[in-house]
């Protein structure tokens, strides 16, 4: 589900339910989470890199296991978003394929983005009848700027690699072909560097985000148990298994 | 004044004084803030679009109804002002010519700014001997970036329509022949999304820049009570009048 | 030490120790405050530029005067970062050649900062086993979008001149030839506007910035009690001297 490696002081957790384009359960949240402590905790590791196996990064919240009767996970999504914004040391994204949801919210809560050429990025919550999340409507006007963070959100709009990078949601783009090993040089360039001043710079960088962005994620929340079940979320969900388009202008004329 | 009309679930509203380049008197700031209310409350619009009527977007506060004995405005530019801080849908700028003061500041009180090719933004507050208006001394370091930022003030310096777009201050330059339905296209893309949670997106992007802002307008207010009749800005206005240079440098040695 | 000079309304501030590549010992920071205070109570005065004499800006605090018993300086590094925050004119950094450290972090304490094609910056805090300065745990992210602030920070990277401008961190480049001559001419029409307007406008960019900026700089400076002169620290100055690449991995397997 997570696979667990290190080149050097670089440890790299790849996400791995391929047939599931790595979208994320609880499961696989908690295995992340508690990826992500060990590396925390271990002296040998300087940076940290989140990947995806296979053609996809992650395909978002896995849908096909909502309203199922599992055991709540034991951090899940919101361990996870907590977990990011308290990190104490560099984490790096290497989105090599698809990123849907929390795929590019994750983006928010990490220090730096690498995206492979044939990456496609896309956060379709209004088109789902739902709001942001993971602290991305406060992340990506400061990544993206205001304007192009609107476009992004309200319009539910795809981004290719060169987009992410010409809008500042990643840091460069690099070819498919070999493209964790390219990430992994970079990696290894602030592994390079004094590991206890790194994170002394990580927390000063985060420190004076981390009020503002813990008041977004909790108004986001808020907001979520609004939209989740909402009229218009149900006409979503209801569209898409139906294959049709939304009609969400009969719901307004309800409303 | 003010035209409005809809396309779809977008509400247009155009600035309609062409023979003073839809300058805002406060007749005009009036007539659209009750546009922006009546849009507010229509279930039937979505998103709202600004434009101006004829070869201008604005060219500004009106000067020569200033000293006029008329009566006050109803809401004037500060409702207007918070109005914008306080709305509930997404609001496009379509800046289709010239956009002098409060037409370059309204650009970070929106959503999305648009530029026609032939636009062109000036804010010429300190060649005037004021100072920066409706939150543009918070908003324009947000979008532009602290140094372009400071330029673009500082020196009342002129953007082109591309200058616009790579500085932050606008998403996108369009044609001129076509704007307002290339804009009214983009406008449509929004406009199809599921409103509430639109309107959910939209609160949880402006909620943590709020209070900043209205403070930030606060402030320009104090600023604005002392510059405007200041020596400085007497001389600017006599020298426009005059058609001449303004002499700041005798003001200094009097000073 | 420094060297003054106006042309026109703009005072030149040249940090003139050629011979130690302009490095600032606790003397030339006091040089500095000086400079900047008698500008700022200078009517005559409406806009600075700093800049450095010869082929550098500045290489950054001189450490070959680290540890002498010199008397404490009366202003030093905290009392230059502390008037630039609070300082009421524009100030314009003309960044002509190398720029280490605080040659770097004073950019983000200005209102524009300029760089001849030459130029070259970098700000080695992780590379020495220290950390950010001067507020640039907040100012850098603000310029540079928080990713790239993050790669420059933790990779101790070298940015060209082009790279400065295309990441934020200066407005324009300009030719060697004829640097400085291109500069005054941007300062003067700074200078032009109305100087009162000037300071309000500045007053307005920086209030919203300041107390943040403030507290980066406390969190900052306690982080540096802990850095200088800790084990990674130390192994970075000895690897310095004796021209190897420091050795930070045998300390962690100790720590």
């Amino acid at each position: 589900m997570l696979e667990i490696r290190d080149e050097g002081a670089v440890r790299v957790l790849t996400l791995a339910r391929e047939k599931a384009l790595n979208a994320f359960n609880g499961a696989l949240f908690d295995a992340l989470v508690e990826g992500l402590l060990q590396a925390q905790a271990d002296d040998n590791v300087a940076v940290v890199v989140i990947t995806g196996k296979g053609r996809a990064f992650t395909a978002g919240a896995d849908l096909t296991e909502m309203g199922q009767k599992t055991a709540p996970p034991k951090h899940g999504f919101a361990g996870a978003v907590d977990l990011l914004i308290n990190y104490q040391k560099p984490v790096i994204a290497a989105v090599n394929g698809i990123a849907i949801g929390v795929g590019g919210t994750i983006c928010g809560l990490v220090d730096i983005v690498y995206v492979a050429e044939s990456a496609r990025m896309r956060c379709p919550f209004t088109a789902l009848g739902i709001n942001p999340e993971a602290g991305s409507s406060l992340t990506f006007p400061q990544m993206m700027g205001p304007q192009r963070a609107a476009w992004f959100l309200y319009a539910a709009d795809t981004l290719s690699a060169r987009d992410c990078v010409e809008q500042g949601m990643a840091l460069e783009v690099l070819d498919d072909e070999g493209f964790i090993d390219a990430v992994l040089t970079r990696a290894a360039k602030l592994a390079a560097q004094a590991p206890a001043a790194l994170r002394e710079t990580k927390e000063l960088l985060w420190a004076p985000r981390r009020e503002a962005l813990r008041a977004a994620v909790a108004a986001e929340n808020v907001a979520l148990t609004r939209t989740i079940g909402s009229a218009e979320n149900r006409e979503a969900i209801a569209a898409f298994m139906e294959k049709r388009t939304p009609d969400f202008a009969s719901l307004r004329q309800q409303g």
